[in-house]
């Protein structure tokens, strides 16, 4: 069955404490080539059916009003998952 | 600065307990086109730098040795973030 795939990152201005705590932890591991981390979530939904507009508009009100917190987090992306 | 996206998801045959939550309170909210919710994490790595082959290649060494644990989880991507 086709999988959306719907990507939820914390927003820019918001601190993630375990995004930091993991650049800390590279920086101290030794040369690391990346400054920062930022942690979020990745939901796969299995739809029912065809992974059309209609899914995919259900999937994208799931994200706003469910999947994320809108205060806190950011819906970066609403996509059907390549097969 | 560029960024990398690692992502992980936990492993197929893993119950996932808090998709299935949410794939209960989808059923339960009334009707919706998908039948399986599962939960992953998403990372951003900022590079210093170009994200290029070394940088993936860094960044494919940390998924499977921090940003993953490989008893319970697969890293299902990791790639160059568009613009």
């Amino acid at each position: 069955m086709p999988v959306i795939v719907v990507e939820v990152m914390p927003k820019a201005e918001l601190l993630d404490p375990a995004g930091k705590a993991v650049a800390g932890a590279l920086a101290r591991l030794g040369s690391t080539p990346f400054t920062d981390v930022r942690i979020g979530k990745r939901f796969e939904l299995t739809v029912d059916g065809l992974a059309d507009e209609a899914a995919l508009s259900a999937a994208r009100e799931l994200a706003d009003s469910l999947l994320s917190n809108s205060v806190i987090e950011d819906v970066v992306s609403v996509r059907v998952a390549d097969e």
